[in-house]
């Protein structure tokens, strides 16, 4: 590379991209959008677009981009990574700054958008640009993170029973979990608090009592020591 | 933010920056240069410059801004985050993709380049643009992430002593370790090998084997299940 004399390139295409991820029926799902404009017009993909004079920065792009293609706003949105090069965009040389965001199922649902179409991860998916790399980096960061950190919870709705909440993390950690461990590390990170007087009421079972994230814990991770 | 009807911005300046540091003395350097073109002319920054067209990626095109500003191809860069916005640069909104990197103090020698001024990270850093938030970045990934993986090996040179390479990690982790439990722990990342006949002598000592990391390792991260 010493000595190459290039010359820089004078428009670069950057936007922002949202990875949003649910779970739906033990399956982490990412939401896509139909393009509405080329290149690759109407194909699934990624909600993202053009950052805009009045954005404080890439992150509130982001923010914004998710809330007026989607009508959700995300508790949690966290900068996953930027992609970049000539090729990725048939525009020419791009760059995207690419953030991840987790929500429950149930706020996906109530923003009643029409067009949000939910992927399994797990499946094929073919996606224009790198978005199936960005959608696979996200994906592998929030597996990693959810051995030790709070991360798990933003896709486990407002309330929910501890039970609920472990089949959470194993389903992202792919891999069963004790019960008296997983209750003692949710002890040590000090999150979640009872909802009072709120409790299940599904059949059989004795009525189970219902959680949520304190406060301060709801729109910032909090990380384990040690892992699950 | 619902209902901004904000435009696109026509043109972002779209930078990489690289925080390039290295062990000098048990303190935490960070490599600096004058700029040669305003904003901030002559003023200490980070080293960085324009994505040019045959960069492949902004990664190729921050391995290519070190090479010619610094004379250092470095082993290990990796990408550190992405910092935006409208009034970080006083020319107009502006993107850095941030990377950092880690040679020996050898490397940064060996390099002879005159006009690179490097600083502890430990004092305060008067830096224009974004900088300080940026280097502050790298300093507190570079610490949290040598808890768990091999990535301090890169500050210790290409050929260490087990105690040399224990006071890198301690410096980093800024407290001692226990000397048992460290060699345990690097036999079980299982990156070094000793250099074949090569010992210090260093007086009155007894002469301690060098190690280095396996060819392997060399341009790789490994990380440990559980912190040291």
């Amino acid at each position: 590379m010493a000595g190459r004399t290039g010359a820089k390139v004078d428009q670069i295409i950057c936007t922002v991209d949202v990875v949003l991820l649910t779970l739906k029926e033990d399956q982490l799902m990412v939401a896509l959008l139909k393009r509405n404009r080329e290149p690759y017009k109407n194909v699934l993909a990624l909600p993202g677009g053009y950052i805009h004079a009045e954005d404080m920065d890439a992150r509130d792009a982001a923010l914004r981009v998710l809330k007026d293609k989607t009508g959700i706003d995300t508790p949690y949105l966290e900068q996953l990574a930027t992609f970049s090069g000539p090729a990725r965009d048939p525009r020419g040389w791009s760059v995207s700054i690419a953030y991840y965001a987790l929500v429950s199922i149930d706020v996906i649902e109530k923003s009643g958008h029409p067009d949000v179409a939910l992927k399994s991860v797990d499946q094929p998916l073919n996606l224009p640009f790198d978005h199936k790399t960005i959608v696979d980096t996200a994906v592998a960061r929030l597996r990693s993170k959810s051995q030790y950190s709070s991360l798990p919870c933003y896709l486990a709705g407002e309330n929910f029973t501890l039970p609920q909440l472990q089949r959470v993390y194993e389903v992202l950690m792919g891999e069963s979990l004790n019960k008296v461990s997983f209750r003692r590390k949710m002890t040590e990170m000090d999150m979640l608090e009872p909802v009072e007087g709120a409790f299940t009421s599904t059949g059989a079972h004795r009525p189970a009592q219902l959680y949520q994230l304190k406060p301060e814990f709801r729109r910032q991770l909090t990380l384990l020591e040690r892992g699950l």
